[in-house]
């Protein structure tokens, strides 16, 4: 396997105390050179510290490092809690001999405790001490909460004769909804991109990729994508081509972790693409496979691998827009279910049971009414989420 | 205990052959005397053959029986779920030598099987001399389909010395969200209130007590409220003082049922009231409660008896209406748990953690901001809900 590395970045993973298991809970990525940034944040309208402090340092659009804890949110802890994101951050700055301002700072984990900012205090030259460039798994590992898996992903992309990398790496795996910068990701680039473009390419792929899945409904406070563009491989972005590639390996890249987040998603057995078709507009299209990807009765469903497509159609009934609820034509990958709302017969549930068996599948509904498209990959609702969501704390 | 009667009315529940492990599926209300007639139905765009029949027939206000199968929605069904609806009602009407338009039809259970009609047709005359003053609870039985007792309440008023009854019975027990007339009910009460008055009071009512509960956040096809007044106990509604003595027992008898629900619900373990205030209006604080009462973080964090309150702050951030993020009081029962969205501590976590391990609890929100208020029934996230969706239809 190639090193994963991305021109002039480091990274590191290292445990500082948060989590009791001793598993790595402190992540951090560096680039000497300053970075081009740019970043989408949760719209929840209760937004954790660091978020906040985040959302404001990128306004600059230059960033050299951004430090991460998993296993306390830093929400709902008031000034103090402000104070500890700035505090860790401030650490991190010292550290790497930096003005705060250019370092970003995230946080994940339980909501409405203190952060242990004595800890990440102690531990941040450790955690200096040890970035390295082939550091990003560790950083992977080190964002994890009930992640079972690291995700982190590489696309290389190539101008004349130069190579360029992209780095990626998310979290996940609960609080995660649809339309919203889900999560946490980060992406390390060499290229040379200025901060509004950055931005620009950033929300356009964010938006096709990550805000198209669905684990539970529930959106977090938390929720950062950051990207770091620092311009070492010395390829420019200089003709529309060469962003239209960019783009696109920027798309894959966040398109592979998404997936990845929804198959570790908690408790999840099937990864499911919900299309809905023949919508009136791609929003109603959206707006009903968004409600077919959260509906509980859809997704026990799923977990029983039965293909009840009748909860199908009375979930896209109670979306709240306008259909024709005789014309909907449904199929499982490429079984049809329904034609015009009414079974296809016993014949028809057979194949789409067998469709429903497999680990990763699509579901079709056609509305037979316009144009408009939009799909959203969500998993099922299982025994295991209700039990690590029902002990998360304990 | 007293007999639960209702002068004039006839109830029945046989076995028809819907259900296969024998169980009562087929009931049958009648009243000789034309009564005046009210119902509210599902806002979901789909909507079953027998809720488009009923609603139709609804608007002549007077009906003298109501038919209703479980095991079988006959929803999706097209043009001959359509046939087999008013053949039900059809038979019913011959049988009881009724016009057609007299009998109103209802059917609960899976969605997009056909109607067994030839069972149905034959058991109605069977059904018809089943009927008794006392057959009410056999009607609850027969309507049932995942719920596992039969809902039934009743409540007596007074006019001069003259005493009226009100009686109703209603099934659960997925497919469960709020604002919506939800589930199946069926009232039967033997005052005499013209169809217009009766249709206020009812609507009235329903929005305070049956679409105030949540179970799944799922909406049916089939959801029915219908309400028969025959005028028998020789009480009219005469005067504002009356109607209002009617309104509060009808929405006590309505409230009872909707707590049986959710306390019935699939495998609901607790029954939480969830209470906003403070909100900038009531329907904020609808928005606010509705979503913390679907949440399945929230949910799941009542079946595991964990005070996680941040997951109830993360709800009302998302619940796309405006909130101080900084101001919000958590109160479990009298335990108060954040103060301006910060912890009380260790001790108020102690506190909060023995009104979770209760059966029934209060939730309160108080976002600090206004006079808006509103609260909603909802019940936990549990791993016999997913048990029971999972093999719904196996």
């Amino acid at each position: 396997m190639t090193a994963i590395r991305c021109k002039g970045f480091q990274a590191a993973g290292i445990h500082s105390g948060l989590k009791q298991n001793g598993n790595m809970d402190l992540g951090l990525i560096y680039s000497k050179t300053p970075a081009s940034s740019a970043g989408v944040f949760t719209q929840n309208r209760v937004t954790a510290a660091p978020v906040r402090i985040t959302r404001k340092r990128m306004e600059t659009g230059i960033s050299n490092a951004v430090i991460v804890n998993s296993g306390n949110a830093n929400c709902c802890n008031g000034e103090t809690g402000f104070q500890d994101a700035l505090n860790m951050a401030g650490a991190t700055a010292r550290g790497l001999e930096l003005t705060d301002n250019k370092v970003l700072v995230a946080s994940t984990g339980v909501i409405g405790k203190r952060l242990p900012i004595e800890k990440i205090e102690t531990a941040v030259p450790n955690l200096i001490e040890a970035l390295n460039p082939d550091g990003f798994m560790d950083f992977a590992k080190a964002i994890m909460t009930t992640d079972t898996v690291p995700k982190l992903e590489h696309r290389q992309g190539r101008v004349h004769d130069r190579t360029y990398n992209l780095v990626g790496m998310a979290k996940g795996s609960g609080m995660i909804a649809p339309n919203m910068a889900t999560m946490l990701c980060f992406i390390c680039t060499d290229v040379s991109i200025p901060h509004p473009l950055l931005r620009k390419v950033l929300v356009s792929a964010v938006d096709k990729t990550l805000n198209r899945i669905c684990i539970d409904g529930d959106t977090s406070t938390n929720d950062t994508t950051l990207i770091l563009a620092n311009g070492q491989s010395n390829v420019s972005m200089d003709t529309m081509g060469q962003i239209e590639d960019f783009q696109r390996l920027l798309e894959q890249l966040l398109n592979s972790l998404a997936k990845s987040l929804v198959k570790d998603g908690e408790g999840v057995t099937k990864c499911v693409d919900i299309i809905v078709k023949g919508a009136m507009s791609n929003q109603n299209a959206h707006t009903i496979a968004n409600t077919l990807a959260t509906s509980p009765l859809v997704k026990t469903a799923l977990f029983g691998e039965d293909a009840n497509w009748g909860r199908l159609i009375a979930a896209a009934g109670r979306a709240g827009v306008p259909i024709d609820p005789d014309s909907i034509d449904i199929y499982f990958d490429q079984a049809q279910m329904t034609r015009n709302s009414i079974s296809c017969g016993p014949e028809a549930e057979i194949q789409a049971t067998r469709a429903l068996k497999k680990p990763e599948f699509s579901i079709i509904m056609d509305l037979n009414m316009g144009e408009g498209s939009a799909s959203v990959l969500t998993c099922d609702f299982t025994i295991d989420y209700i039990k690590i969501n029902a002990d998360y704390r304990s």
